[in-house]
């Protein structure tokens, strides 16, 4: 992983300084690193011996690095980890720009690695990813969405770069189809499960004391799992109280509360953490199939990591 | 280029309805596929018989649409190829997640190529011509740009894709350094000479009569080379006015005819579109390196309709 943050820093630096300054921002506000560990750990439990997973790694990285910036500003988020947006600091325009930057970066360190498959399989994540923005942009304000079309959104906006970072694994160690596969859907569970996670933090999760960090979600209009079950299992008047909040931009003081009070009333929250357990179990089942050993177990350690964040 | 534009077509396809709507938006907008041409005569001039170069000719049109539409939302442009801007239409939002999901098709149509060299060259291009964006930031509403740190800008921004275009027709085609680098220079002059002229042309280029379509710089503060040339060589006076205008947003009605007024006295327009003349000359020299026939005319021809476009 050291290495891993040594390439991620050495490639993100550009003759034009707001380029790094930016990058770095993000870069070293601490995100969990989670992807690029997987690609690791999926390349090393097959004895790979080269640097090539490192690179992928950290492409893998710059690309999820790359969408971050570009939500916020599709978003018009005010914070991101804790610290202000990059668009707040640096605008929209730079924010966009250096997004492109490291898209094209990442391209250039899997090619620098030489791996044909690997750079289909990281090119294909990439355009799904924006992919399932679009569709999540198309979902947004829309209180009909369902868990099927929830379901492909998240499958594309965040499992698919989970995925994929998990099937580069067993692609450069020269694994055959069984492993890549094994490899792939344990990351596409662990993402889902990841993603279904967030969704019920952004609600308080189980505790019942709330902090500060909640309820982005509802003031930007996005329909996710806990919104989707409890607007299918409310009354007729949720659903105007629903359609109100999310729809047409109507929240007022005290919305927040009645949505989360609604949300614990039908479940919601604990049936969508449920979700994500469920497809964690799904994740570890992959993980089966894969060699066992300290990898598998740091694998194992990931999922289980991730559902602790919320019970 | 009828294989080219079906490919385009068929690529930008995508079952989130959105996808296809903004981006033949922009596709079937009558752009002028000059880009997408050079790498095909470049293939098809050395006898390349496959159809990499169509897929690879696509992918450069692509990587193009992108940055349209990303620059548009960092412009905050309301026009393209006199339409409504897509971001006027569809929002910032749609258009940063479509170009990435064009980018990130880009790259997909290239793995299908097969070809590393050429994944690498487009790949540096994708880096370096956000990196040229960024620079442009930087520059933009600062009036002591040289002429030096503009050309920077634009070789970056716009030429680079230009040099890519050309330079990946005979990499395919399995040649060796010394005609990769006459294509690539071919390319990269042209490109110059594309970007020069468009930025004449935003003054009214050598016309007298002025179009409606002109301006959109000098009102975004933008620092071309007809700025960086009236800067240098005008009065205290006419710094004063400069820095209101391109620095300060303080642009009045009157302002945009003295500007004009300010660039035809100080020969800032001719003096750029003679510059443009010089890298059309270059891209000429750089041509007669490559194999003679129809393909290098077509080739030829590209470079007299772009100067022609301003003389």
């Amino acid at each position: 992983m050291e290495q891993v943050n040594q390439i991620i820093l050495s490639k993100a630096g550009s003759n034009v300084d707001l380029i790094p300054e930016i990058a770095k921002h993000l870069i070293s506000s601490g995100g969990k690193r989670l992807r690029p560990m997987l690609t690791l750990a999926c390349a090393d439990m097959f004895g790979y011996r080269g640097d090539g997973h490192v690179t992928l790694a950290a492409s893998v990285e710059f690309m999820h690095t790359a969408t971050l910036l570009h939500d916020d500003v599709v978003d018009e988020s005010d914070m991101r980890r804790g610290k202000l947006a990059a668009r707040k600091v640096w605008g929209n325009q730079a924010s966009v720009l250096v997004g492109d930057y490291l898209l094209g970066q990442a391209f250039k360190m899997m090619v620098d690695v030489g791996s044909l498959e690997a750079l289909r399989i990281l090119s294909e994540a990439s355009a799904i990813i924006a992919e399932g923005e679009v569709l999540q942009l198309g979902a947004a304000k829309n209180i009909t969405t369902t868990e099927a079309d929830y379901l492909r959104v998240i499958e594309a906006k965040t499992a698919a770069l989970f995925a994929a970072a998990a099937e580069v694994g067993p692609v450069i160690a020269g694994e055959g189809a069984e492993m890549k596969a094994a490899a792939r859907s344990y990351g596409m569970e662990l993402g889902l499960a990841f993603q279904l996670v967030d969704d019920a933090l952004d609600y308080g999760g189980s505790s019942a004391d709330l902090g500060k960090d909640i309820g982005d979600d509802f003031r930007e209009g996005k329909i996710t799992l806990p919104i989707v079950f409890a607007v299918a299992r409310g009354s007729d008047e949720d659903r105007v109280f629903w359609r109100r909040c999310l729809e047409s931009d109507g929240i007022e003081d005290g919305d927040l509360e009645h949505a989360i009070e609604l949300l614990r009333k039908y479940d919601a929250i604990s049936d969508t953490v449920q979700r994500a357990k469920d497809y964690g179990d799904g994740a570890l089942k992959a993980l089966d199939k894969l060699p066992q050993g300290a990898h598998a177990d740091a694998l194992a350690e990931a999922v289980a990591f991730c559902i602790s964040r919320v019970s």
